[in-house]
């Protein structure tokens, strides 16, 4: 099979590059722990490329990944969304089976619930008003850890790290998350909680932490695939991204400078990520079907099962010519968003054109 | 099993509200043959509520659906994507099943690759500059028709009514598609091709056609659902949305005014088909469990896993009081996108509170 085969949309996965990006930041971190996120890639395959054969530490988005992965032979996960009552008896199962799955929360009212079943809990603390998390200097922290039975630590996530811009926003908000986390794990020593683990990270800060002092492990997962978003704010560059679309072309419409594919936002998804970015990349970035970029070719409009490809807005390229079936390939706006469309990636061979293996990724919760 | 036993986040379906949706335009199209799109529900069950146990025609937006609605016994089927030359074996083998599986297309290239395996064809005709589709009084329609061995007719899709505002403007669309396909449908004829098919449709303009006189068949599909862009332009209203996200609160902060929750775009979907209309609606409308609306609250920000809800912009009304553990339903912007995030749906039973069934979605293409 080589990418002319599968029928279009479909995903193309280049496992070089996600080999290139894992090593790239494992070697940044040096020593420490790098919990991998797994939301991403949803994909014990991709998890082994990243991490090696050996099960490594992994971050989970649902526990649908958590099951899946525990199935695998993974043994540390921690998921980090706030917990719903709701879940716990799933949580339970899965440590019963001798997994470490470890939840987190930001209230007393979860921390009753967990503290109930013996659960272990990361305390989610805020850094910069993304969404949840105790403030890492307020009351609130020590009163969720005095209603928990096994405070494991903190966890901290600079989400608005991906809205940052330069390098000098990047290394402060990195800087931003590491304080808060080490701030609150202090204020849970000082207290007399054991609190071990001081977890930070998301692909930006990870990419650009100057000091990791007091923080015992670092959570990234985009960065195994990256995208147009990271590329955006300058944590790769566009030869970095992993995971594209492969469509055919359709028909043309000359009369408004239009390329027409069978890739809509069923293929791409909805995120228009880089709307808010200095450069908007409409729905994506085309490149040949051998990844060598269309310069000036955006994906720019979609519909359900249609794509719309035309000349980014000012360019004075021509449209190339290509006719109906030629396959493309679409660099995405947000690689998690992409990905979810889908059920399997293609491998893309190391000649380029042949598909080495198909992938099945984990979906629902 | 009731609304408040599957995990969150899952799709809650209120199948009255569908065969409500469903009689009303079957009641307003009067004779005209309704070509139900299953593009957005993807459900042969869902399709069997909107047309009863009997199959009747549909429309599909991939060979995936199409090849589900064959095994099921439907045999009227067209597929209403530009057929790519790398999709005519899968079309062949459909029907070579009994299946008359119709392509549709637009240019002499695509023509001559359908002739060639004697597939029918419709052709696709612009009325409103939306995406592909030959103009209704050129040379191009003629030229493609010449390149077919079976022109089954026409087929027009008022792209742009969906952006349409008010009645007039839904009305003129809805002229502006008959317009089209009658007109481009009389020129074939008038050049020797029997071209028996005249299709046009959409949610809005099915809803709001004045006169259908030389028409031979309307499509929808979003209208077995509806969503909040539809209720937007007001082709229905809020109450008359059939699809909802069941989610869980897992947090809140009082400092922000948020209340967050188990669903975030993974479950809505990145869909902001509201932003760009009178009122914005977030990611969507809030409801308690049982479907009575939260006035005013909104979903307004969503990141993979979480939801973040607060009120619209300018409301007097205080945040509820939600604690964690409590589900709410969230009604999307786009139906069509939002049940694509998931597998299945919960049929919601008559009693408000239980689920009476759990149907599975097509996936993939």
């Amino acid at each position: 099979m080589n990418l002319e085969d599968p029928q279009t949309p479909f995903l193309a996965l280049d496992p070089a590059i996600v080999a290139a990006n894992a090593a790239r930041l494992r070697h940044r971190l040096g020593a420490t722990t790098l919990r991998l996120h797994v939301k991403t890639a949803k994909s014990v395959e991709v998890a082994r490329l990243v991490q090696g054969r050996e099960p490594g530490p992994v971050t989970v988005s649902t526990l649908a990944e958590a099951e899946a992965f525990a199935g695998a032979g993974y043994r540390d996960i921690v998921y980090a969304v706030g917990i719903a009552p709701g879940k716990l008896a799933r949580v339970a199962a899965l440590r019963e089976r001798g997994v470490d799955l470890v939840v987190l929360l930001d209230s007393v009212e979860q921390a009753a619930a967990v503290a109930e079943r013996g659960i272990p809990a990361l305390i989610e603390v805020d850094c910069d008003g993304h969404r949840g998390g105790v403030a890492p200097d307020g009351p609130e922290l020590l009163a969720v850890a005095g209603a928990l039975r096994d405070v494991r630590g903190v966890l901290v996530h600079a989400g608005e790290s991906y809205f940052a811009d330069g390098d000098d926003a990047l290394r402060a908000a990195a800087e931003r998350e590491r304080l808060a986390a080490v701030g609150a794990a202090g204020a849970l020593r000082a207290a007399g909680f054991a609190a071990p683990v001081v977890s930070v990270g998301s692909t930006p800060t990870a990419h650009f932490a100057a000091d990791l002092t007091g923080v015992t492990e670092v959570r990234a997962g985009n960065y195994v695939f990256f995208d147009l978003v990271m590329a955006g704010i300058g944590v790769c560059g566009v030869g970095d991204l992993a995971l594209s679309v492969v469509v055919t072309v359709i028909g043309h419409r000359p009369d408004k400078g239009w390329i027409l594919t069978d890739g809509g936002w069923m293929a791409t998804s909805r995120d228009r990520g880089t709307a808010r970015q200095r450069v908007d990349q409409g729905y994506g970035l085309v490149t040949d079907l051998s990844g060598a970029p269309h310069e000036d070719l955006l994906m720019t409009d979609a519909s359900q099962e249609h794509g719309i490809l035309s000349m980014r807005p000012g360019s004075d390229r021509p449209l190339p010519g290509l006719p109906v079936g030629t396959r493309l390939r679409v660099l995405p706006n947000h690689a998690c968003a992409t990905a979810a469309q889908h059920d399997r990636y293609h491998l893309i061979a190391p000649d380029g054109r042949g598909v080495a293996a198909v992938w099945e990724r984990i979906r629902g919760w």
